[in-house]
């Protein structure tokens, strides 16, 4: 072995793996790319910290990892362009990242998509496809398309480069706020649970770090119950962005190690959250990204300390969102 | 004279002054009791940043004024009360104030009134009443109360320690953003514009401050044409908190020393900012405290380098709120 292939090998090893490392230096190429989002203090309960990523790029945490992973991209990938599959905004996240990294993307989203996420993605610069009724009739159509085209796939969670991205939030936090005790963190793939957890435990062990999912969606939970990754029939949410049938299996092996427990919270309790962050806290919020908030606000767990969650996105349809603010 | 008279009279006339040492002391006072809220870049241009004080506690950077004028109260003052009259924002400053210096508040607010704003003064436990069509009208009766109980008013602008308390605002700012080139702050009654300009003028006589008023409430433009304080006749805005005839005497002496240019903007235009917020900075902003905004966003100046708004109070009627964000 020659070593330039034995440099490959290495680079390839330690880009496969989740830890303090890898989510340091995701941080590092963040740097001046990704906004450090403010950590807010609730009106009502001081002991509880909103992470704000509704303020980050694209509004959401996910510009974190797709850019972590784009940016990471040979030149000769890049030449080739990105291909992604989403619901929204993992979208919209890898749009602006590609578009940062001079490369072009395709993105696939269900038909059924957010129709403020869709044109978002499109504005981004992104070439948009629509395609079946869920993420993973997207993920099919956007795997065969990168198969035909050798586009490289930036997967919205089951990837270490996604994962240690996302796991950025968590240096913020424990930065913003030393003394945490709690952190709750929303699941959809398993991705920002996976990496912040990551960036928590091996931080301050002490920390609890608690998933959170919709009732109709407890792909984590089941999981960790079964002892192996496993795949729930027909996922509902109202929470667009956690409504999916797997987590991804980095991610179950991450959560495996490093989270504390997994609780669940209703559609009713989801949107609820949102109405009272919208009201009181006057901040917008889409249901997925409240349903961390909704575990603490109706007391799913017994808490001392500090308590933080990571409002994780506000592209929200505003035409439902006007309802709930009544 | 004794030395008990001197010391009083000292204190009287340390604390009629607004500069940077009075800004600064309220700051002290402030410190552990206000939030220092975030300062947010726009995701839509990099040089616009929020000081978001929709995030301070009652929604509104109010709350700074208040506290610092009734923590600076006497015993004997306390003992007695404060009274207030109000909008809506300034009376639920007051409202937390007193509770948190341990002193009864009594508010007068006009009937008109954003029935938040009311509930919320009654839920911080003041005693509230309804009185007039307009502050004008407020402010007769409650100086009549105050005359009458004894009572220590607490004046939403026109005190030194009330627009001391506001100027901290600016002081956050300047630490958050040491390379400010403009600052954009809406007009009331002048107290958040007259301690902002003091505070940043003392620090950086280079940074523009930029007053902005609705059109149909053009108090302190048409002052500060005139070059002497002028009450307007019927002065309507959707900003209900700058629906005001006349700015203070003070804020309008600071003003005409420090304050650079003012300029206007329409309802439509403060309509379709407080939208924006909304949709795309994911912000809950009242239409006064969407007011300066509108300014940049309708390029009412020339602007180079970084410009900041306050972003000064979030406390929506919902039922209007519903019906701008389509």
């Amino acid at each position: 072995m020659n070593l330039n292939a034995l440099g490959a090998l290495k680079h390839k090893t330690s880009s496969q793996a989740v830890n303090l490392e890898s989510i340091m230096h995701a941080r590092e190429r963040l740097d001046g790319m990704a906004i450090m989002t403010p950590l807010v203090a609730s009106r009502f309960n001081p002991n509880v910290f909103f992470k704000c990523e509704i303020f980050q790029k694209t509004n959401c945490f996910k510009f974190r990892g797709a850019y972590n992973k784009i940016s990471s991209m040979s030149a000769e990938e890049l030449e080739r362009g990105v291909i992604a599959f989403s619901a929204g905004n993992h979208a919209q996240g890898v749009a602006l990242a590609a578009k940062l990294c001079e490369t072009s993307a395709l993105i696939v989203m269900p038909e059924n998509c957010v129709r403020e996420k869709f044109t978002a993605t499109k504005e981004f610069g992104a070439d948009v496809k629509l395609f079946g009724n869920s993420t993973a009739e997207s993920f099919q159509y956007a795997d065969k398309l990168a198969g035909k085209t050798g586009m490289a796939m930036v997967h919205p969670y089951n990837d270490p480069e996604v994962i240690s991205g996302q796991g950025t939030v968590a240096l913020e936090i424990l930065e913003q706020l030393p003394d945490l005790s709690n952190l709750f963190v929303q699941i959809g793939g398993g991705g920002l649970l996976a990496g912040t957890a990551g960036a928590v435990k091996s931080i301050n062990s002490k920390i609890k770090v608690i998933g959170v999912e919709p009732e109709g969606a407890a792909k984590m939970r089941t999981s960790l119950r079964n002892g192996y990754l496993t795949t729930i029939q027909n996922p509902r949410t109202i929470a667009d962005g956690l409504r999916i049938s797997s987590v991804g299996r980095l991610a179950f092996n991450l959560a495996h190690k490093y989270v504390d427990e997994v609780v669940t919270v209703s559609d009713d309790e989801i949107i609820n959250t949102v109405s009272i962050l919208c009201k009181s806290e006057k901040m917008v919020v889409e249901p997925s990204g409240a349903t961390g908030l909704a575990a603490i606000l109706n007391r799913k767990m017994n808490l001392s300390g500090k308590s933080a969650c990571i409002l994780s996105g506000g592209n929200v349809n505003f035409e439902w969102f006007r309802k709930i603010i009544t």
